[in-house]
């Protein structure tokens, strides 16, 4: 049904995934593609009300699926009213966060029920996966220092470790969609072994 | 996992389920049952904030996917913090309104998919299903007076001619669970056929 090339971008928090998504929209622009960059959460006006409903403390406590099913409907709202209709109009579509972030971050980093998200989302996305994504992996205390500086609780690291880990499960189940980049070295290091791929395998 | 007794109430706007729901729990509590009687929409904090956001006006066109997922992350939450721990202490839970309503109101009324409406709602309620639902049915004409008055557009009626053709379509999928009930007659006459069910088929 589409005639766009979907790719996303996924990692733990600091591990440089927009800027890498924005050298491939650069590169994108100078090889004449149509190219789009979104992100998730989604920024559609119904997506950020879902959000502040999410985030909200003075709510009661929010039951595992009632919070599974929000974040499902705020990346359908996305996919419908951004992603789909990109893809229809045959732009590369890059996508910083999509729903292996849930899996990774809700999933292996908060401990919820995996199987559960899975299945909600791949209802979700109603049939829109990416083509391909790169994951850039990197060891936490590296990556949070980016954003977080020095001073960073042992607890955080903990976390961003699971999530990390749930990634290279990921990684491990779906080796065709799911590539895991060397985040390490400088940005144009990396954005080369991103590049490598893209070219390689011509995805675009 | 539940040890007590899930009944619901369908039909069309009208046609008095709150009335027999209200007869069928002044019934147990007179039989010495413990008994709660509860609604959808929820009534949870978290129930009604999504609910002002489906009926918000002033959002942008709602993809169908989303408003999907939304109805379901009300009926989720409504689940896990009313009826489930309710089910668990052994009570009779008699509710007003549940997923045939969805799929009767938004499936059939509204033509919005009803397979992609059951396959949401299958997750949502999480195994929870009643065990035995009271349609009370009756011709839109008659049961909308009750609510409405005498002047009716013959668009709403037509609207819940669907509506009503949807619950008979579940009549005929799930004969076991789903009753309809003939709701002409006094309340009496009514209750009386419910009751008659209840005890018949040794649901309490």
């Amino acid at each position: 049904m589409s005639s766009g090339v979907f790719i996303t971008f996924e990692g733990i928090d600091g591990v440089g995934k927009t800027t890498q998504l924005n050298k491939v929209y650069q590169k994108c622009i100078e090889l004449g593609y149509s190219v789009i960059k979104t992100r998730e959460p989604g920024g559609t006006n119904i997506g950020m009300r879902i959000r502040e409903l999410l985030l909200d403390p003075g709510l009661d406590e929010m039951a595992q699926h009632t919070e599974a099913l929000l974040y499902a409907a705020d990346r359908a709202q996305h996919i419908q009213e951004v992603i789909k209709p990109a893809l229809k109009s045959g732009n590369v579509v890059l996508c910083d966060r999509y729903l292996d972030s849930s899996i990774a971050y809700q999933g292996y980093g908060l401990d919820r029920d995996i199987a559960l998200i899975k299945e909600v989302n791949k209802w979700a996305i109603a049939g829109i996966m990416p083509k391909i994504t790169f994951c850039l992996d990197q060891e936490p205390e590296i990556a949070l220092k980016r954003t977080k500086g020095d001073r960073i609780e042992q607890r955080t690291i903990e976390y961003y470790r699971k999530v990390r880990a749930g990634y290279r499960h990921i990684a491990i189940s779906e080796p065709d969609r799911f590539c895991l980049i060397d985040a390490n070295g400088t940005v144009e290091q990396v954005f080369h072994r991103i590049w490598y791929i893209i070219a390689g395998r011509g995805i675009l």
